[in-house]
This record gives C-alpha cells, sequence and structure tokens, in this order.
C-alpha cells in the first residue's frame, strides 16, 4: 500500500515542491512528472521513475491504481498522499492525484541516432516553457527525428514544459547543445537547414524541404543568433497580414513544420 | 490628472474584480483590456472605452501617460490606482499599470461585411479561452475575412481571450452565432465551408481552398456537430506521426489556415 503522508510540512512534500526551482532539479538530476497521461508515457518510455506519489481522493477514472502498480513495479518508491499534503505538491490547479519524481535523462548530442533524411527541429534559448512544451508536442505530431535544443534557456524538466508536451518530452529524441555544437553536429551529419525569422524574403512554402533537413526556431523575443542566419542554405518567413505581433512563437514553429510535412509526403 | 484610488476595498476596484465573471460581464455588457499593447490596439480599432485605471509604479516604459490621454480624448473618466488596489484588479502576474473598461462591440453575423472571395474561420463551443485567443491572433495573422464563434462556450470578452489575441479580438471582424444560423448565412453567401475533423480521410493540403471558403474548427474535447460534417465539401485531418493526443485545437487551426493562405497565393 506505501506509506502514507498527512502533514503539508513533511519533508518529502517540501522536496517536491523545491523541485519546481530549477536550482534544486538540476541538483538532485531530477524532475517531476504530473498527471495520469504524462506519467503513463514514462512509463511506456521507459523513464526511470524513482517515486511515486499518489492520492485516491483525486482520481478523475478508474485505471489510476493499475497505473501506479506499473510504475511500482519499474522499481519505484510508493507514497501515498492525503489531499492537503497532495494540493500543496501538485502544481495543477485542479490535480488528478498522480505525480511523480523521475530521473533526469541523458541530452547529449552525441547519443542522437538518425535514420536516413531525418527532419530536425532546432529551437534556440526558447524563454518560455509552455513554448517549448508545445514545440515538443507538434514536433512528435510532424514525426521529427529528434529536437535539439541550443543554448538552452529554459531547461526541458519544468514542470510547464512537461504539461504542454504532455508527455512527448518522453518520446521525442532530445538533444540540449550549445549552438556552435549544433552547427557543427548538423554540418558532420550532412544535415542542410533551414532558418526561420520574420526578416526573410523567402516565404516558408518556398523553401526546399526534402532530405537531411532541418529547421531552426529562435528565441521569442530576440530571434536567432546571426550565426544560423549566415549559415543557412535558407531563410523563411510565415506571410503575415493582420495587426498582432507576428505569430506565437510555437505556432510558427508548427506551421512552418507542418509545410516540410506536406513537402516530404509528396 | 483623474480620482486616485488608494483602497483595495473600493467599490469601482470591486466591481473590476467581479468583471472577470461572465455574469457580471454579461450584465454591465463591458470588459476589461488589461495591458499597455491591447489597450493601444483597442484605441486604435476604436473600441468604445468607458474607464481607465493607472498605476504609473507599475509602468514599463515612457509611453503610458500619451496612451492614457488619447483614452480621456476619447471621453473615458480616468482612476489612478495605488499600486496595492491596482494589483487586485490586474488579472496578470505582472501587471503593466494599465487596465480599461470597454462596451462590448455588436457581434451580429448580418453585420459581417464581407469582400470577394472571403475565407472565413469558424470555430465551434471553443472551451479555452486561451485557444479561443490564440486561433484570432492566428486568423489575424492569416489576413481572414472574419471570424465566426458558433454556439460560443467561452465568450470572446473573457480577460484570457482579450490576452492571448493580443488585441486581435479588436481588429478581426468578429460574429457570434447558433451553428444552424452560421451554416444558414454560409450557404446565403455562397460561401463552402472545409471542416478539420481526425476521423477525416483527406489529409489538410489535399483540400481546395480558392474562393469563397470557409475553414471550421471544432471544440478541443468534443469535435465538430455532425450538422458541419453532414454539409461540409471537405472534410481534412491534419497528418498525426508521434505519440501524444493530436495537435492542440490552436495549432491545428493555425496548421489548416496557413494551407489555406499558401494555396491561396498563388
Amino acid at each position: 500500500m506505501g506509506d502514507v503522508i498527512t502533514s503539508v510540512t513533511n519533508s518529502k512534500v517540501k522536496h517536491l515542491v523545491k523541485l519546481r526551482s530549477r536550482r534544486a532539479r538540476d541538483e538532485a538530476r531530477s524532475f517531476i512528472i504530473e498527471g495520469y497521461r504524462e506519467l503513463s508515457r514514462a512509463v511506456a518510455a521507459g523513464i526511470a521513475i524513482d517515486e511515486v506519489y499518489s492520492c485516491e481522493a483525486l482520481y478523475l477514472g478508474s485505471n489510476e491504481p493499475s497505473l501506479v502498480d506499473d510504475v511500482v513495479s519499474t522499481g519505484a518508491h510508493h507514497f501515498r498522499l492525503d489531499e492537503a499534503p497532495f494540493r500543496k505538491v501538485a502544481y495543477r490547479d485542479r490535480p488528478e492525484g498522480l505525480l511523480a519524481v523521475a530521473s533526469q535523462f541523458d541530452t547529449d548530442l552525441a547519443d542522437l541516432t538518425l535514420g536516413s533524411d531525418p527532419l530536425i527541429l532546432v529551437v534556440e534559448s526558447i524563454e518560455k516553457p509552455g513554448n517549448l512544451g508545445t514545440m515538443m508536442r507538434t514536433a512528435d505530431a510532424a514525426g521529427v527525428s529528434a529536437v535539439v535544443i541550443a543554448d538552452p534557456t529554459t531547461d526541458p524538466f519544468n514542470p510547464n514544459v512537461v504539461r504542454a508536451s504532455i508527455g512527448s518530452l518522453f518520446t521525442v529524441p532530445l538533444a540540449i547543445a550549445y549552438t556552435d555544437e549544433t552547427l557543427t553536429w548538423l554540418s558532420v551529419n550532412g544535415i542542410r537547414f533551414i532558418v526561420t525569422t520574420p526578416d526573410a524574403e523567402t516565404l516558408h512554402w518556398e523553401a526546399d524541404y526534402q532530405g537531411s533537413v532541418a529547421v531552426i526556431v529562435g528565441s521569442e523575443q530576440y530571434g536567432l543568433s546571426a550565426t544560423w542566419i549566415d549559415n543557412a542554405v535558407a531563410t523563411t518567413r510565415i506571410p503575415m497580414a493582420g495587426t498582432a505581433d507576428s505569430l506565437n512563437a510555437a505556432m510558427a514553429t508548427g506551421i512552418t513544420l507542418f509545410e516540410a510535412v506536406r513537402q516530404r509526403s509528396a
């Protein structure tokens, strides 16, 4: 049945709250996975889960106990929480009664294995965790071979990235690297790249996304560093009508990736 | 200089907080616009602003006073708030010191004026305000002639819609109607429509978006009502790789709209 935690001042509870901060995550080399869907995808993807916390009173469905059993069978320790401490550790407004602590997985560029003609998404210095997570989810839907986070501002283990990715964080091959490393890696692997920037003359559908290709997306605020633009085979922009500031960075990424999907399916 | 409000229990402060609820907005026929960018776009679009609230201590730039002057010159009453009451009325975590109460504008389908070969976005029963706002912003970027909200679940004057639309709410022609009214309106105006649904066999880029056309998008949870699917010239889906649940509803809308933009630019 697992241990029961009743107090909001329990040391485990305090540690879980601390894991919202990047420093605490990096020190512990761990991160939090919250929610039924996210946790089941992490288990399916073989993510190493150290601890699972449950609160039956908050369950939304009937499959939660068997998921907890699955997690425990991988070697995780199980703690049951009363509602008050669970609400304290939960990151969501409407917690689903499931939360786990997992080990941060490796994100080395050298470990990515690429098939033939890969489609890669490189995102540089994305600031907003929700955008980074949505980019991961959209890249997953587009069937990319890998996502590379260059010069990261937001770490992918941020709880809002995990949430917005809906578990794609566990299934899309992911690497984190400096921008210059990423450039070298693309070159060594013969992957030409297309850079998205609002200043480009070429429209996003005018570029050629066939073969080994990477789409490079810059930060919401500052765009891409010059080294990307100087070395790209094409710089493209999405044509904008209207009065609002461009498109959301994740939206622009999705529109470009699915143009690549369209061309590559032909 | 305007009146100064120092207390968090001031009746104006209480009323502003109440306007977060739909019932209060509908009773008052008004809504809140928060932030410099949103307020300047509302002024530029000629939205009727009744009251403007400012808190200089929270200003981020130097253009705020002249924007307040602009708002006042349209006939709005100006109130200055101390930081405590402003933080209470602000909807954002990091308020920018500007907030206004505007009159809800008319959203009658009959009032939409369409040019030749309009591109229309119809969204049915969207639940999440952030999605609805992002759809408005994206529709603006795609240059649609109008957005029609059919059988609304979320009202467009919700503060999260205003925020996510980044002011596109004020610039894109907008109508709210029942689904059957919308169908009749499309028919009367000779606008054929393409329905997006995950069950379709046709891929989104295989449909023809030339001429007078509407793209119909359903709710995040329940999709579209059958009457749309039965009457569409085409039902399309975005091809999905990966493991995560489809794409976010706003993302799917953007990908489809920009495929229409691509085809129509040819």
